[in-house]
């Protein structure tokens, strides 16, 4: 049942690698410089329970980006539908992920999409719980559930690095208060937003975790729904929609898997009913994409027909 | 093999009707707004051959910006991805449809994507012929063919009414000239391209041509391949990242069915695989979507589970 | 000397009050919204040391923004024309004065004049010193000579309040630090300039000022030169290209004397070589600058054909 | 009673040139491309009569953008103030004189200012005539006038380049209609203003023009109000906050001289009370300004403390 051997995998890893030398470790992190900018690695779950994977599988990424559609996910099942999308939209942009214009042109100030920093800061805003110990517990629960994995954890040095640096999302932050769509403390949002994104993991973790949104939200192995069918549909369309940066419409286009990717190189992949994906390739396009990794989803969907439209 | 019964079609086609009130008709082009608000007619074209409908099905309505995706069509297959989209771009925008402010923040100011009018302009532009009548004639041969019905036109009416106010699409074709993404003569493009938004059919046309899309191509009646299974992919991607304008995200995530709009009410859907879908409902809501179409939809793919994430 | 009579200023601020109960007082900084609007107050101090005066001349008001063109001066002493312009532009803006979008699209992200916000924030950051309370008394000092009062201090009370809800500023400081136009500690940073913003005095005081910038940066009375005569010409020319927020265009044209406003309701004028002049008259317009003052400035610029133009 | 001498002048005009070579002729409008890069030639005419001069002063160019000044002027006295400054704002603005974006964020879509593309359309739109013909000879003599100069005309070869090529000013214009701000067929208002443009004459003429503005309307030779006090006074408050682009803010710090620059490498100043100032030089800097005509103007100005702050 599985689409692919491992050998076919390793034989698509070595050839989409090659073009890792033409992308760029994330800087603006100082953390994240550190990747080995030629690593590629790749897992694919199935719902019987089977995977296949290539490359350098047990090296760990941070989440990135990539947490926002989880954080949504929680949000969405923590504060429900009409209370999340009214503090954030759903509609694409073609403005970079952390671009503040827009929301001084819109009325309200209401972020586009929970995918762009603005929307992921008003989600991560709505996490419950008494404290930030509480919700990044909350959180990481969350994720420990979904990966089928309870070691999963975030890494102090990258979350410290990020919260050092960022001053960009602090900005959006402040504008956001200003319009009372985040209402909390910057520095305390801040912290659990940085903590969030320094959730790290191996892609074999992060494809259990794109095989239950790809199978409606049901852990097919433990045949458990962990979050509700709507939720997982809403997030995989959000994947479609947003999930790629500026770059999610071309991807639609060239590999049509719902996917998102995070700055230190890693994409989950959800293919609905099939499986999920993980990758990690920290080697990034001018976009913010896995360079590699793009690479590798656009030959296995070519060659496979994987795309849902 | 059917999804719907006429009964029950048009129980859902009662429901929907009532938030035509809540609409307007698009008077911006004089002739359109001449249209019943009240309309709503849905057909549901299966690969059998067989088709429900419900609703005032004998009415016709002019594509509008339906055609955009057609066209689309066309000109891959007349001129091949490559040259397509070194001249048109993949992604969605946040902006309305007939937006000029973000093409001047680009460089180069290629659109961002065929679905907004600046992008369908420079389509427009590529459709082959050595006159405005051959290229015309081209693009009405080639619906002739997708809708299987030889006797679809245009409506010289309502060409004519929009010829005469296209003051915004002369704007967009005068600033992409400048910058050599449009090359023609102005005057020549805004007659076909007014001509080809003036394209006219009933909902059941548009369901059979909706059904091509979702058949990767393919009129499973006569079982034909009429454009390559790669061009209908890429045309149903950009139906569900931007075909119903500025509300492309919050329509995919609601709904989830490939989908394109246009002003005189139309929506043509394309299910992958299932059906095609063809609405007429000229009371549109405030982003230029039928509003009793969408609700529709909305209605539709929730009671049936139709949205492909 | 003198251009008018008290008692025809008295008549002028009659009429000129009129248009007061169009206006309203500043509420995005509560403690501002306690003003009475209906007050109108105005000195014009002459360089012969005579002044006159009408209305509520005793009331005490805050600078805010008036505050931009004295820090502007003291900076442009502190590190010179090079420094200063290498970190701020000289162009007007059509964008409102607490924009960032505009920031965004500049490369770099240097604020287009030291008159919005953005601006404002950078050449408070340059103001020189070892600590706040350094930096803050340096300023203080500089604006005790320039009005000839040693009393002059800032209130706790307003600078708290701006403090406390000064979200919109915080984004745009945080947006320049990523940009490295800002270096300093961004709470640091909003102490001094919400400090410098609550300064406060009397219209004869700001009168007084405005006429060291009218006379080439000489006090007149005691025959010594306070700024150099550059830095008072800078600054008056910048009172003309942006001193009233984007209403900045149309004052210059009906009124035309190099003038800055603030939101609590306070504008400084500044005729070369005739005359400075101060008014308090707390209602604004929906530009944000003072309604009845600006009524009062075109009523005298008309009948004494005061424009520089 | 003149300021320079031509001997000074002369030394002043030899070292502006060195700085000719760093600049570029426009080529957009082709015909202009063809002027030599290393001219530069300035006259200074004086209310006595007098006048001195430097340079390539028997060299003829063409108006382009200084024309926007005096069909201000015009209309103002064709339409009168409120009906001129209902269709065009007063405000500078940040962005480029052919920008499109900021009228698509602006309710209404009014020009910010009649120095800007956008205003100058609307501008020349609101020339009075019944004919194309009636309209551009009001103009022309209106001209002639303030010249005092019976042989001035427009280049036709001028014209007709940038008629050709004006794609962007189309795309202006049709913005305008769409918004109802121009009213008039497009190609007879592109005609009018490509001629309006391409009205030529030496430095002289320009200089005798701009004496007529500083002198608030008068011809002081033939002691004759040319136009009313108030038009000259506007005109030269727009010729200070965006006479030159948007470098206007810089030369109204560096220069502080009422003057409007055109793509031609023309220059025309405006001294109030004091003088006119006509300039030639054809290689521009990167804002459109002519890059030799701006240095000798800076060295003029602060050698001679011409700036009127």
């Amino acid at each position: 049942m599985s689409i692919f051997s491992n050998e076919e995998l390793r034989n698509y890893v070595e050839e989409a690698k090659k073009v890792a030398k033409n992308g760029q470790v994330a800087t603006y992190i100082p953390e994240l410089g550190k990747a080995n900018p030629l690593d590629l690695a790749i897992a694919i779950h199935y719902p019987d329970g089977n995977f296949v994977s290539a490359g350098e599988i047990n090296k760990k990424f941070t989440l990135q980006s990539i947490s926002k559609v989880i954080s949504l996910a929680l949000v969405l099942m923590d504060r429900g539908y009409d209370y999340v999308f009214e503090r954030v939209g759903m509609e694409p942009t073609g403005d970079p992920f952390n671009s503040i214009a827009k929301l001084e042109t819109m009325k309200p100030a209401k972020p586009l999409n929970p995918m762009i920093n603005a929307g992921a800061l008003v989600v991560t805003s709505m996490i419950k719980g008494s404290s930030t110990e509480e919700r990044l517990g909350r959180l990481l629960n969350f994720i420990k559930l979904l990966a089928n994995n309870d070691t999963v954890d975030y890494s102090e040095t990258v979350a410290k690095s990020e919260y050092d640096t960022a001053f960009l999302n602090r900005a959006l932050c402040y504008f956001l208060k200003q319009h009372n769509i985040i209402t909390e403390d910057t520095e305390t949002l801040m912290e659990l937003y940085t903590k969030q994104c320094a959730i790290e993991m191996t892609c074999l973790d992060l494809a259990k975790i794109g095989l239950v949104f790809a199978m409606d939200g049901v852990d097919p192995i433990k045949h458990k729904q962990i979050l509700p069918r709507d939720v997982a549909r809403i997030c995989k369309t959000f994947m479609v929609t947003c999930g790629m940066y500026n770059a999610s419409g071309e991807f639609a286009i060239k590999v049509g898997i719902p996917a998102k990717s995070g700055v230190a190189g890693g994409i989950m992949g959800s293919l609905p009913g099939k499986c999920g994906i993980g990758i990690f390739g920290p080697a990034l396009d001018d976009k913010g994409n896995s360079i590699a990794g793009m690479k590798l989803l656009h030959l296995l969907s070519k060659n496979y027909k994987l795309s849902i439209f």
